[in-house]
């Protein structure tokens, strides 16, 4: 990506995000790779970004379709003119149903159901519809979060679906607990189910796992037909603990002000909850400054990050600028209406985080 | 607060923000006639509402003007009608420092430093204006946030301030330490600043500070002439932890719906973290579910919240609508672009959060 003009960060006022589109497109490029290597379907999920720009260069590069998290992130996206989306969440309620039957009639449409109540809603507002809605049933495989509980809860729910008319029973989506067991406990899990449905005359079409931390394992769990990873677009500071990637690897920063420091080893910049999050994901602070590895984010208020640079060679001094990687890229890109396409360190120029906000 | 109509609130879809009108009118009435009993002049933090509306609410009911953490939220607030603001953060940058300056030409403005760095863009900002910017010394009391460290420091960041044509020292503004033991620091910390200021012919007049969990005990500290209370016309599960106020005064709660009852105990709301933020602020679980009390809020994704109902008498099912109090209101208030404002059980209507996503 090459533009006439390129302007230093200078300009910019802080804090702000900036995204490195070099690194979007290599991360976007080995991840398709590695997919098409071992011709699993990949289906990104836009939560990290949510920016119609990158889910179209994702789907560029290879991408069956994307995932969206939330009915409103899936109609901006289909307003962008992305035409195969996944939602893989439980919709209820009169509005949110009537939203994903105009859906459906716009884009190739898949959804998710781990419950009869949910199932029945689905059928309710596709009753009189044209084609059938493919649902997928959310199996728990060790997440802990929605999702049936076993391959019999699993098979009575697939033939709750198929004895609907308009829904198409086609396959089973989880969201795995993440490292070595979590995957195993998984991939037996749903070989389990799929070998109860298949021998009950319902064999999966589709089965779609995700996460970015077990990414580059994705191939050794046989029967996987799709994986949706989000975060590996941008990639962060808990990603880096995971070893998906390194911190070159890191496409978005927040760039912040060195606003005071107050006493020695204490620097305070003008990136806090508001711009970094308060997510943990078990990490020893708030995300870790680049170039700056001895720098610790010790605390965060809404407006003030406190780094604690008594370990530093050199301090930084008051309107210094830093660069933070975050401890969770998703939930910041949440926070801005815009972030800040940088290539080789110049600005290129604003983009709307379209998605960003939608709730519901 | 009438209207010809009202809705129950199952037309809203979920996840959202209810906030209850007539509470908000008590906290804000409640807390204006203490400071009010105790000759404290009443500033308060528009951080947890962003919204104008309500700030002019806060004016109407005694306030002497209103505190902005951003530029942006300024802004916004001054855009709205607003024309008595405290800006208590460091300020750098050309870019910002112009937006000072026209900003201070249309309201009353005062600003913070703590360092000659700082004092001396607002010297360069302010130089032919046509009034002096009226400046307070940010002091860390304890907080261990921003702020000069001791009154030695305060006495020459103040003969600094003075000594710059177009700038005028006015005081001192702390966000001290929460809890007795931080107000008593705080407390002979500032007492023993304004006696040397003072006797260096310096007196400041105006001394600020703030905090909704020490509110109640503001007229303690002697000497404040100003409190800048941010929190407390909404309340959260935090200040009610702290005594503040009770369940029955929170203004602000999530209304969120069952999406999944998984597992025996386990419930899922589709309120996570992108609605009620990861703030733990040193308590259990991220929030508490009104009329529920034995339930815990034990997990957040992005989506999706864990419920842990194994201690409640009847368990929540899938459609049930279920009501957030948030561990931090503030943040939450940054993550929706519209508040909808409720009134005896009722809903009267939507409000943008116009001051949402003001990060710089």
């Amino acid at each position: 990506m090459t533009l006439a003009q390129t302007l230093a960060l200078d300009v910019l006022e802080t804090p702000c995000v900036l995204v490195d589109v070099d690194r979007v497109r290599a991360n976007i490029a080995r991840v398709q790779a590695y997919a098409d290597r071992n011709r699993i379907r990949l289906r990104p999920h836009i939560k990290t970004h949510k920016i119609p720009l990158f889910a179209r260069w994702q789907i560029e590069a290879g991408a069956v379709g994307i995932t969206c998290q939330k009915l409103g992130e899936a109609e901006v996206m289909a307003d962008a003119g992305i035409d195969d989306i996944l939602l893989p969440y439980n919709l209820i309620g009169a509005s949110k149903l009537q939203r994903l039957r105009r859906l459906a009639g716009r884009v190739s449409l898949r959804v998710t159901a781990d419950s009869a109540f949910v199932v029945d809603g689905y059928a309710a507002a596709f009753a009189d519809a044209d084609a059938p809605l493919r649902v997928l049933i959310e199996c728990d495989t060790g997440g802990g979060r929605c999702g049936v509980q076993d391959a019999n809860q699993a098979l009575q729910l697939a033939r709750h679906i198929e004895a609907c008319a308009n829904l198409e029973f086609v396959g089973l989506m989880t969201y795995p607990a993440a490292g070595a067991e979590g995957r195993a406990r998984a991939h037996a899990w749903l070989a389990d189910t799929v070998a109860r449905l298949t021998a009950a005359g319902l064999a999966p079409a589709e089965v779609s796992s995700g996460g970015t931390p077990d990414l580059w394992q994705a191939h050794a769990s046989t029967g996987l037909t799709e994986y949706r990873p989000g975060t590996y677009i941008y990639l962060d500071r808990f990603q880096v603990a995971k070893g998906v990637g390194t911190f070159d690897d890191c496409a978005l920063t927040v760039l912040s002000t060195v606003v005071s420091t107050p006493a020695p080893g204490r620097v305070v910049i003008d990136a806090g909850s508001k711009a970094l999050t308060s997510d943990l994901l078990g990490m020893d602070g708030y995300g870790c400054v680049d170039g700056l590895p001895q720098a610790r984010v010790v605390g965060l208020s809404e407006e003030h990050g406190i780094l604690d640079v008594s370990a530093c060679a050199v301090s930084p001094q008051v309107g210094d600028r830093l660069r933070i990687i975050p401890n969770h890229a998703c939930p910041v890109s949440n926070l801005f209406d815009q972030i800040q396409l940088i290539s080789a360190g110049k600005w290129l120029y604003s983009l709307p985080v379209a998605a960003r906000g939608r709730v519901d």
